[in-house]
């Protein structure tokens, strides 16, 4: 039964990330995202999105990397995307997390977690530049819904969103281009300023 | 676009999800459970514990399953396990949801979608039901981890929670060995009634 009661050690200890909170509103902007709620919407829209990564992918890796793509903030906390001071530590920080709560698990599920996540860092296969993509997306769709309610209280520029999103049609060409002009866009100069 | 279009209205409207309270505590106790997180529990459940299936699962299929299942509480609303009275209405709400919400997305996928729910609610395959597995055997473990407040105030007894959880051991004999052993039975008495 060692083996059942590590897995559920690990099951319990990510409850926890239910508890971080983001700082994207949901759509309806009654109040900011949780990190387990935001890994979810990103798996789902890699089941029906798929279609549009540039190179293949793996859909059942891509959605494993970002169910678990945030467990690190369980120690780490979420650090806000223009958040420079925050980005400076972060990745200390993270890569603690994970020795800690990947090594929860059996040694060779760990192992497997551990590549996801370092994938998702490294961000060079066509999954792990998928899910970025999705990582970088979502936000950008609940902001739009929101009435850019969290670039609004950040005082984002539209350069901090471009430069934050420099590299998010690496992962899909077709999707950044439609978040670009549906979700962004649309913004300067109401809520996103305009540099 | 329009097939984008599309897409994007099903993902903005299952946003609403996030808003969907249950009736289990998260582990620490802090707070009712959302139905987003849930099904992100569920998912990453489905990916560790896999292996202990009674038959053979894709896992893909499986994890979309559990992603997708509480979709129909967007309209619907959350009926509590041991609510009878809701359980009487339940099916009749959840199939109207189903029609409403999977018929936002392009055609091919809201059939796909609501094949994947159909197959879920049917309980008869290898996936459906490792999928009830992990539904059943989650909240039973926070349940646990947070002394059996949930039980506690809606008194309910142990009969009950066997009964709920007849046909648990279909997708996985270990696991409901398991949880009823670890997460069931040591609160009988203390948080839920002896019958």
């Amino acid at each position: 039964m060692e083996r059942l009661d590590q897995q559920f050690a690990f099951l319990r200890e990510i409850d926890r990330e239910k508890k971080i909170v983001r700082q994207t509103y949901l759509a309806d902007g009654s109040r900011k995202e949780g990190d387990a709620e935001h890994a979810w919407h990103l798996a789902i829209m890699t089941l029906l999105l798929s279609e549009y990564a540039n190179e293949e992918i793996d859909v059942l890796k891509t959605v494993s990397m970002v169910l678990i793509h945030d467990l690190v903030e369980i120690d780490a906390g979420d650090t806000y995307a223009y958040d420079a001071a925050g980005a400076q530590t972060q990745r200390e920080r993270e890569l603690k997390a994970a020795e800690r709560i990947f090594g929860l698990l059996p040694e060779d599920q760990g192992k497997k977690m551990r590549m996801l996540w370092d994938e998702f860092e490294g961000r060079e296969t066509p999954e792990a530049k998928f899910a970025r993509t999705m990582d970088c997306v979502q936000p950008t769709m609940l902001n739009d819904a929101s009435k850019g309610k969290s670039w609004l209280e950040h005082g984002v520029h539209l350069g901090q969103v471009l430069g934050r999103n420099a590299r998010t049609a690496e992962g899909s060409e077709v999707l950044w281009d439609y978040a670009r002009t549906h979700f962004v866009e649309p913004h300067v100069g109401k809520e996103l300023k305009a540099d």
